[in-house]
């Protein structure tokens, strides 16, 4: 036998550690993490992948002199411990807040001791730690004798080949469905810094400069933003781009609006020239350690969440109008793709690979498309209890070839798309053979959720999180739950993910008030590990509610304003899945009238096999 | 026509003016609470009602040397404005926080205003003023450059005749009914600050120190609790009690359980006295700023909730039993009450006051029974309407004389009282005549809200505030709404509002979250203003669910621990004022099976004509 080739995590971590060695640092953190506290990160910021070896999507790395380890959650502690396996790299996993995790290992460290009351180095890039979180861990180490140094990039010089900034185009979001002109969104905004008492604000967070300036790029996977800094004035805004991004033409459009666009390394100088009676608006959430830091002496800083996150959140009567037009198209991309599925099964080859492969291409061909919103989520019975579950070449579940079926079971599918108006996720959980009595009522206890919180009505200005436990009811009922949040908010040909709002069990604060025109998706969800996962997922719109009484006196229990819920999601739900038995009447009411009003949407955009599936899968069910 | 008589309210304005000239002091505040910030308060700490004139229980005076003004929530204001008329004093009406409005209140006063940078004082009286509100309103102040002073009792020597402190005797709560030996609770007591690194802890709250020391007194009306303060430390408890309230038999049994009964004017000098090494556990919810001041620099402060205060949220079974007993009793009072109630009208002479005593009478009759838990609300149609609604001689509405009825409406009555084995608190809405179909809509939602409520079940540690949509949404689904929390907790032979849980629209933290034992009140209301009030009150028990799959491996969604509510509360609902057509089959089985278990439990205690009511009023409903 020969010697096992060295691991290549072990010369970078070498690397790493001569680095500390050389700038007296005791520890290194790599977060995963870039200057935009995006959901998403660009290669150039993926350093704990390559430095460790792990690619889950979250996770963070710490490296002392002798040590390292990655920390993350229950999500990828599978993933962690096969990938981290023989690098030298241990697992840390998360089951709980971060901070006081990391601090706890590095005050465990045998070679890592605090000697004669000298305060221990941790080393951090500054310019990619969210505020909040870097407060946290100062505060954290301080009581353990340990200072964070964040004024380096801590991977400068030992990353050899590391990526460069993304250099996609910067397009101008289109007309007919930017519907609100920038000069609007701008005008507005200027108002709200004005009522706090601002002179000056600073976005860096990628999807709310998008919405402002009624930009749109591709500097990062499946969300439509581009790389840059925003610091807006009242009479004009500095836009920090990479060269080149923004073509001549674009430029001159957004100088008429007083959009000035600056080299992208100029963000930090700016903020540092920023003049001393100035009063800055930035949101603690939405900006790094490092901008906060360079905010010269003197600037008076106000911290509140960023208007444009508020404002974006609320969706406009002519974006929701884009919407329900994607929704249909995107529901016809799924009943497609269904059709096809279920008259190849036992037929074709067909793996949770395939699966992604035709839904995307069905995604593809249909008016406005520009990318997935998402990776697709396609998993077969045990993968489909992985609520993050990704298939690869190398790992995916067979379910069919052409001489039969593989396996009964349920296949649960999450997928999602931007379209010029607007951006769709679904999930739909499908009956693959027939399937059990255990099965059924998992999938009728997750339906009957999905229905509850879609039916509810509640006062305008409900705290999002406080709903969360209308759809996780009928689970609860039956002695079960599930480790995710219900609801988050989705963008509109932007983020799938995106705030202010949240239907889970978070702490909820006065920015999750649920206000009309707030798009937020309901997911309630089953997993039974090894066995089968169950979601069901729809988008739904915040609309107000004609008042009951119009002129019902203030202070009477009808006076305030009401919403509802607008189911925008448009697809058959497997009625085959449902134990009718668990079913009330008002339940099963609601189940017929969603379908037949998918079929009454769906069907002009359908014809020939996918039209017959259609019809077939939306017929009303009776007891 | 002879000039009004002069307003007292003047004349002691003027003292209190008076003294702020001769201290120096710009205002004064005068709050509604006592040393121990108890709910009900001692007549010697009723100082806002004795210079305002204004009695409601919640209100806070401030003073200026020409203005002075109560403020209070929108549940006073009616009365507020009755009360303070002619007086010289200003109503604010209270829409929100209290400290900005007493903040803003004095920078508007336009003889109050700061010059030439020299800082003007409010003057509070430290000792009864709560540490969170204190420290809230002392930072307001200073950033409007005001101080607050709370050295000096504001009041002393400007009120003649001020009332002393309470004088009733503490007695042992007795055996069978204090089922945990003190010996115990304090031993689990000194568990749990030896847990948080504490040597000492201050215990300020009446309820607490009753509970932990199985003790009870009168020193305050319906909570059976006594003036008191606790030093804990891990050899003994100093208890600081006015002078011959315990006698030596008493004495004597403390003593030998480490309980040292010390003069109540030693508080706050043995706070002073603590030792400089002390780590002192104390509960800034629970504690004065007074007290909170006098710890000497040095001793380490730890803020906790006070451990009492979780314990005995959390019954035993031994305490559960004897509950079960008391809510029969109580529920046999509600009974016979009702069943003369109704054979009555149109015969006699009912009044919202004859009611209060009829009822009381019939408590008063019970075995165990001590008080009441809280003043009677008997609430005919437009004062049902008034959640605090208080007949008085003055003022009450008549139901009945002898030639006939009054009139035909809703009877809303919210009652309690105090037994050695429990504490009872019960809303029910009673029809007077045949109720209107708008009636029966209203009181076929809140009872909706009840049940809807009542039958949740949830994973153990859910936080109460997170529960508090699902009694309200069958409301919300008709637009409508009521002003108050859903569910407080209930002491056992304590007070009837008690912590940490709730169940309410508050934002929720750690504490309250739900655990086995714990005793909250269900209590979903609709008010018609100037028409008719309605609310369906039980108190329910958190009993663990036996797991669904006894073997459920860890990660499984079967894994956790539910909890299910046990409706403690036993007393017909009147079904004459139900819409079935609103009534789901399932909450129609789940009413009729809450009258079955009522019959089963009352009618051993009933006979004669109450037994005949029980029996018509808990028959099966059916469509």
């Amino acid at each position: 036998m020969n010697a096992p080739a060295p691991s290549p995590i072990a010369a970078r971590l070498q690397a790493l550690r001569a680095r500390l060695a050389q700038q007296g640092w005791q520890a290194a953190l790599i977060p995963s993490s870039d200057p935009h506290l995006s959901e998403y990160l660009p290669e150039r910021w993926q350093g704990r992948v390559w430095f460790s070896g792990f690619t889950g999507s979250s996770g963070t790395l710490l490296v002392s002199p002798t040590r390292a380890a990655v920390f993350t959650d229950s999500r990828y502690w599978e993933q962690a411990e096969t990938e981290l396996a023989g690098s030298g790299v241990d697992l840390v996993k998360l089951d709980g807040p971060a901070v006081p995790a990391y601090v706890q290992w590095l005050v465990e460290q045998p070679d890592l001791n605090p000697g004669g009351g000298q305060a221990l180095t941790l080393a951090v890039d500054g310019t990619v730690m969210g505020l909040a979180q870097a407060q946290m861990l100062a505060d954290a180490l301080k009581a353990r004798q340990w200072q964070l140094h964040t004024r380096d990039d801590v991977l400068d010089g030992i990353w050899p080949d590391r990526p460069g900034l993304p250099t996609a185009p910067v397009y101008e979001h289109a007309l007919p469905y930017a519907a609100t002109p920038r000069s609007e969104k701008l005008a507005a905004l200027r108002q709200a810094m004005k009522d706090k008492g601002a002179t000056h604000h600073w976005i860096a967070t990628l999807d709310d400069l998008a919405w402002l300036l009624n930009l749109r790029g591709a500097d990062v996977d499946y969300n439509p933003v581009f790389l840059g800094h925003a610091l807006i004035s009242h009479d004009k805004v500095d836009l920090f781009v990479g060269e080149g991004k923004i073509d001549a033409a674009l430029q001159a459009r957004l100088s008429a609006d007083g959009v000035l666009v600056q080299p992208y390394a100029q963000a930090l100088p700016a903020i540092q020239a920023l003049p001393k009676d100035a009063s800055l608006l930035i949101d603690p959430k939405r900006i790094t350690w490092g901008l906060r830091e360079a905010v010269p002496e003197g600037v008076k800083v106000i911290e509140a969440i960023n208007p444009s996150t508020l404002a974006k959140s609320r969706k406009t009567h002519a974006e929701a109008a884009f919407i329900r037009e994607a929704m249909a198209r995107d529901g016809a991309a799924m009943c497609r793709f269904y059709a096809w599925l279920e008259q190849a099964l036992g037929h074709e080859h067909i793996s949770e690979l395939t699966i992604d492969e035709r839904l995307s291409a069905e995604r593809a061909r249909q008016p406005g498309y520009v990318s997935l919103s998402f990776p697709t989520i396609a998993g077969f019975n045990a993968n489909g209890a992985q609520p993050h579950y990704r298939a690869t070449p190398e790992s995916h579940a067979q379910i069919s070839t052409p001489q039969g079926l593989c396996a009964e079971g349920l296949l649960l599918i999450d997928s999602g798309a931007q379209y010029l108006g607007g951006t769709t996720d679904i999930t739909r959980t499908w009956a693959i053979g027939t399937p059990s009595a255990a099965q059924k009522r998992d999938y009728t206890l997750v339906l009957k959720g999905t229905m509850g919180l879609s039916r509810m009505r509640f006062p305008r200005g409900t705290l999002g999180p406080m709903l969360d436990a209308v759809a996780r009811a009928p689970m609860w009922e039956h002695g079960m739950d599930f480790g995710h949040g219900t609801g988050h908010g989705v963008g509109y040909f932007l983020n799938v993910h995106e705030g202010p709002q949240s239907i889970s069990k978070a702490v909820p604060d006065a920015n999750m008030a649920m206000q009309p025109g707030m798009i937020t998706s309901i997911e309630p969800a089953l997993y039974r590990p090894r066995q089968w996962g169950i979601r069901i997922e729809n988008l739904v719109l915040n609309v107000p509610l004609v008042p009951q009484v119009p002129d019902a006196p203030v202070g009477s229990p009808e006076h305030g304003e009401y919403l509802a819920f607008e189911t925008l999601t448009l697809c058959p739900i497997d009625t085959r899945c449902i134990d009718l038995s668990l079913m009330r009447d008002d339940e099963l009411a609601w189940l017929n009238a969603y379908h037949a009003e998918v079929h009454r949407r769906l069907m002009p955009l359908l014809e020939g096999e996918a039209l017959a599936w259609l019809l077939e899968r939306t017929r009303p069910l009776t007891r």
